[in-house]
């Protein structure tokens, strides 16, 4: 069983945002405006001989390296795995509980990536120390999830009370639907879902996320983008998900986020976002606008949404 | 030519068994002992500063992280070379000297693991900096011997006198051949070999080991092991050393480690151990038994083994 | 634009040869001569907390070490992509701008190696943080041609009035460019350039580097080379760089250094250089004269150019 976070971090796995309430991500918050006011000489200090295993099932530069930061400027060090499946003992039929209790006579935290939903809880439950989830195929992301809201949140000082835009895939985009679980811990948020109507949400996911009191509003044209959103969250239409190519390649390039767009349809106060990498769907012309955190605030706060994780969990 | 330990160990090779003998095999215990007793922060003082380059020209994540493990608790870094036939000079057809003498240039000693036997004494000779086997094919892995006697000493507190069960596959087995010969260093001891007929012992290697004065029992059937144990040394049957993949699957699980074979067989002070991983030869619950080493203290064994290797090799 | 050094490093990108001048060159060269001097105590002091990521889209065992050795040295610690290609973004679509703005959200200062030439004055331009180039295919690798003029520096306390000898393939050889290039910025210098016809220097080329003043003589057999050379470079005849397998297989060992030729042709003072790997062109007896420097002081050389380089630009 997942252990709720509720206020306390110490020795917790992070696998599913389900573990987290306002008080855990407040807690979090906290930690995170604390450290990006820390020199990075203290920081250092703070982890200096621990020791965490990554070890990356499935590719990710972003993810590995924002963790790998993360832990290195807290002043640990890292056991890289970056493809295991071809240099370890996976190979050799070791069993994912067995493979988790090798990781950890090594190493005091494990952070994992595997292409399997699911599969990090099994980890978690087999583990004697902490574990974080760095995704789980179509399961969850949590980590994503938090430096999201934590970029919301640093710029409206609240998770309350926000209207925020979501463009893209809606049906199979793991980001958004983890947003959404996110959000949902908050009262008075609400969301306008932009996408063709072939990849609108399902209505099991429709009607469950409604189920938690965010207000959804689908929408399937431009023209309908309230004028006075806080944040624009677009995302990548991702070709792994498709099985026919002609379908991916119809609808990749539904709704591209252009200097236009933004002239007709943003507010001043509205950030935009967006977790990367993009092949498209954000013009590069919009990178120069002042509203735009995707290639620097954002992912940024991941690393920094990380490294209170980090500390949070390990720091006795 | 590799030199023999005699109790010192700065600058040396560690590439195999032979070059130990009772007197260093208790040194290096002894710093184990120490090691396990000292904090992390003081352990993490001894090698600032210092880099060791880890090269596994075979995959191996358990050998790999637990030198990696090793090096970097006791506050050193690695420079890591996880697949260096395909990310090298090596496929330019470099020879394995000059990439020693590359690889000595930055820096202070070279953990290689290699499939071909004897690649490991090259490497030595060629280098001026100390050199560890962690694994060259069907050659040596004396680390894995030393944990393993580590973890017997540890227990019993002598090397000597001792009774043990070894299953498995005989014939194929490295650390098997490892354990024997090390065990063979001291005296009075008797091993039970447990193994289908047609993966006994060669007639060669039995000669050759019994000549070392260790008394060797083969036996073809759980029902001749003998009640009184010190410990069970259990093995995997390698896939990837059968050319027939029927007689692979036909011997595979000959003999399992079972709660049932347990309480026939095992003695109160019997320990569990496997150099792992495993594929179906120890039950998983076995694993909770408290006599059950092979996840816990074997593995954690093999790093402080290694720690101390480290630091008596390259402390000043 | 890639800024010129003009002698003050401090967060600039190294990204061609034609960055430097006598004065920067210099510069750099007096802070190698201080680090050699500098206990390694002292040296790990200077980038801790520091964070450089080493994004090798291109296999090199070597280069790669050298500079992970040379940061962690200082005290800093890496990010290691040695085979993004497959285990990042870059499959996903992600351009490579992209790419740079996220690897610099986690790191200080980037080092990349790319086959293709020119990416990496498109990762400086785009990058806030410093950028080094660790070879980006047939064009530049700026510095191999620093270590390899340190080296001569060295040894003859000069890089002026000197008379060298480059052997192997001079047309596709990027090495032997730049260390060309390198040594025209000084007067006086007279170097042979020893190839198969098929594999001499192109006209164009010719032409470009002799306006730079450089003397530059081609010959093409070794009875041609002068026997009071300060140095000869030697270099392999690259596989890669032929269409037809049969061409390469004539030319590859055109010209050996042996111990025959050194006897009839090398003075006392030349110094023996190779970039390695070598496959032959270098006759291993001839490792063992004091005036090879192929396998020990030029590789080291090119650590602590590194380390010279890395702490100009990233100390404050």
């Amino acid at each position: 069983m997942l252990k709720s976070i509720k206020g306390i971090f110490t020795n917790k796995d992070i696998v599913s945002l389900s573990q987290f309430d306002q008080q855990s991500v407040m807690k979090l918050f906290k930690e995170v405006m604390k450290i990006k006011k820390t020199s990075p000489k203290k920081l250092f200090k703070n982890l200096q001989g621990k020791i965490a295993t990554l070890v990356f099932f499935e590719p990710s530069t972003r993810t590995f390296s924002s963790h790998a930061s993360a832990f290195k400027r807290l002043g640990g060090q890292t056991i890289d795995h970056q493809n295991p499946m071809t240099t370890s003992s996976a190979v050799k039929g070791e069993s994912i509980e067995d493979m988790t209790h090798m990781l950890e006579q090594y190493s005091d935290i494990i952070v994992m990536r595997h292409p399997t939903k699911g599969t990090l809880e099994k980890v978690a439950e087999a583990a004697t120390i902490p574990v974080i989830n760095a995704g789980d195929g179509v399961g969850e992301h949590p980590t994503q999830a938090l430096l999201d809201m934590y970029t919301i949140f640093e710029k409206f000082k609240r998770l309350k009370g926000l209207k925020g835009l979501m463009a893209g895939d809606m049906l199979n985009g793991r980001t958004v639907h983890s947003l959404i679980k996110g959000l949902s811990m908050f009262p008075g948020n609400t969301i306008y879902l932009l996408s063709p109507k072939e990849l609108r949400l399902s209505r099991e996911e429709y009607k469950e996320y409604s189920g938690r009191g965010i207000r959804l509003v689908e929408i399937f044209s431009t023209k309908d983008i309230p004028s006075d959103c806080h944040f624009w969250y677009w995302t990548r239409v991702q070709k792994e998900r498709f099985k026919d190519q002609k379908v991916y390649e119809k609808l990749k390039l539904s709704f591209i986020l252009t200097k236009k767009l933004i002239s007709e349809k943003a507010a001043k106060k509205t950030i935009f976002m967006h977790p990367l990498p993009r092949v498209g769907e954000i013009e590069v012309s919009v990178d120069d606008d002042p509203r735009s955190l995707y290639l620097t605030t954002q992912p940024k706060n991941g690393m920094y949404v990380r490294m209170a994780l980090f500390k949070l969990i390990l720091k006795s």
